[in-house]
């Protein structure tokens, strides 16, 4: 066998991949000595792996009533476990026993009925991987002071393979009015949470759904019945599910007044601004990371549209003056988190790492300037605008 | 609001989809009286919710070497959620600090080459939702006294989302010499488990993976490094790998000779048939499930195969004397799981369920009585026939 050369072989790899720190010999590290350990029923990650866990922000005293991010800096691919999940909590989550559970259908319908969940799970199911964000994701960028990492910033986004029924399964059995215009959402946690959900969507793709990646739903997905309203603002997708009111006009509840809807530059809120447009960000390299000296680097992160498909990604490194097209990681999927990869050869020097989605419609992620000139300093929910990484000359990487 | 009309009903219900026991009233169940529980940084399934888990199998009297399979009757979807990915172990599930860790890539190369796990991490990524499966899945079948369930037949089977790094870009950092044909994985588990893959396959895709659904690989998976050779036996998939070897003929190693070798009718063995052909399986009902009673029922399985796309999916209930087409849930994906629906109207009466797939080359999933007749008795791996499950009058679900 030939023996390495080690000056030729560091010239090309670094060429290709910025790798300075290979070394090679004629033998691999040894095997293990003895035989590795027993199988495990459920297994769990490796204890020399920092396991990623999602970070915790209560907004009351009492504990359980706030969020927890997805570490989205951490993360490969396009499904998020579903133990890592991003959540959003509106009075804690609830412990429901569905032997006990059950969901009411009522209103302006032929005939009211109830559902347990094992009732539900004798439907046809329907399984499709779709995003999930919180409609007051990225807030903090808006206000200017954005938080140090992708996570903090926007972590209430995730993506996993859900499973259910088509709303408009149940609906049928119900049999609607010709009036019905809308359904009120309810859920069984302490804050009975509710939202208006425009009938169109209802019999569309919305589902009941109690699977998620596989399994039932986690507690803290809606255990053990919960709405699923593709490509909307996550709170619609109303949790531990227990009445669909059908009505002929939205309930005008507080979290469709008072919270989810958008203060408009003239002083009016907006209200009913369910889909969440395109949007993308870095999540390598990005806030709180360190590129360990100039070389090759591959820049990936993610992005999706609840108006369907992505259509191209673009990557900058000098701060939006020039932009130059991300590779989709294939299949791009209606309404799902889509990963774009970039090659990045850093020369050492400060550098504004940004990227910018545009949707099967036309639709280009704007701007934060973009943003505010449309749709002023205060509009709160739904910010999408492009996110900018700031790599210094040391390697850290910073927010802007 | 109109009051519930309990006999009507009942009767469009049962019409559409076999349910006897909704009852419907104007309330839904109360909510919870008080703020749930606290969020967790990294979640658990709910404790009213049977926890599936994977029914491990010893091969000897030290633990560790044999299999655990999937729990495929309780999984919804495609995606297996990574704790529930089989296993197949030949020496135990190795720890290996990646800090310690090596790949080393020698023999008809222009340069040995060796990386850290760290130094992989930093070229392209690739990320794809694939199957992978046993080539010895399902072999009980063949002997003819088959497991009672699903998870103990078709258990060697799971579907996840794999990133990693194709091996055709390391190869080429590492420079294939012309008279290159096959390459020799080796495992750093205390078998030093070794496969011998032809290179078309490894310049193909191939991956050198460090990442499934989204985390890094559990150590049963092949923590920190491993092989994934998309749509092939899954024992060429070679874990907690340490060495690539380039050469112009295969190794012959033990589990290439002795093992994951079909016997033929000749009495030669086969080698090398490494392609796992289009195959399903009807996961529910399946054996050791219960059917309550007459009405519908949605038949429901998964596909695969590791020839490209599943083309389509037929469903007899008449032990094969008729057949009818299944929905697919979509997208269908290159050698990934595809689950199918089939909506089913039981009336009570003995019923054989049978599932057959046609791949999109034309090839169509064989009777056992065809697959016999073709390979003969005891081929042993790369089992792949038509599976029957006897759904009796009582409701009961057995293997045929």
């Amino acid at each position: 066998m030939r023996k390495p050369d080690r000056r030729r072989f560091l010239t090309t790899t670094a060429a290709i991949a910025g790798l300075t720190s290979c070394s090679s010999k004629d033998q691999p590290p040894a095997a293990q000595a003895s035989l590795g350990a027993h199988m495990r029923p459920y297994g769990e990650p490796s204890p020399y792996e920092q396991q990623p866990v999602r970070v915790i922000r209560e907004l009351t005293a009492s504990k359980g009533t706030g969020s927890s991010r997805t570490p989205l800096q951490d993360l490969y691919g396009t499904i998020t476990p579903s133990p890592l999940h991003y959540e959003r909590h509106h009075a804690g989550v609830p412990s429901i026993d569905p032997a006990q559970h059950q969901l009411l259908i009522h209103g302006m319908v032929d005939k009211p009925l109830t559902f347990t969940p094992a009732e539900i799970h004798r439907f046809p199911s329907f399984s499709r991987i779709y995003f999930l964000e919180c409609g007051g994701n990225m807030v903090g960028d808006l206000a200017g002071n954005p938080p140090p990492t992708v996570q903090a910033s926007h972590g209430l986004v995730s993506g996993t393979e859900w499973t259910g029924v088509p709303l408009a399964t149940i609906l049928r059995e119900a049999g609607l009015q010709p009036e019905a215009k809308w359904i009120i959402a309810e859920g069984a946690d302490h804050s009975r949470m509710a939202r208006s959900i425009p009938i169109e969507k209802c019999l569309d793709d919305t589902l009941i759904a109690y699977g998620q990646n596989g399994e039932a739903l986690r507690p803290e997905q809606g255990y053990p019945l919960r709405l699923l309203v593709p490509g909307w603002e996550g709170n619609v997708s109303v949790k531990w599910l227990r009445r669909l009111f059908v009505t002929d006009k939205p309930a005008m509840s507080v979290k469709e007044t008072a919270y989810y809807s958008e203060l408009r530059p003239d002083g009016k809120a907006e209200q009913f601004s369910f889909v969440m447009e395109a949007r993308s960000v870095i999540t390598k390299p990005s806030g709180g990371q360190s590129l360990q000296g100039p070389g090759f680097y591959e820049i990936t992160g993610l992005s999706w549209t609840g108006t369907g498909k992505i259509a191209k990604v673009e990557v900058s490194t000098d701060g939006g003056k020039s932009w130059a097209e991300a590779k989709l990681q294939q299949p791009v999927l209606d309404k799902a988190l889509v990963r774009f990869l970039y090659p990045w050869q850093w020369d050492g020097k400060d550098a504004v790492l940004q990227s910018r989605c545009t949707d099967e419609t036309g639709y280009t992620q704007p701007t934060r300037d973009q943003l505010i000139a449309t749709r002023g300093p205060h509009s709160g929910y739904h910010y999408n605008a492009i996110k900018s990484w700031y790599v210094r000359a040391d390697g850290s990487v910073k927010h802007v």
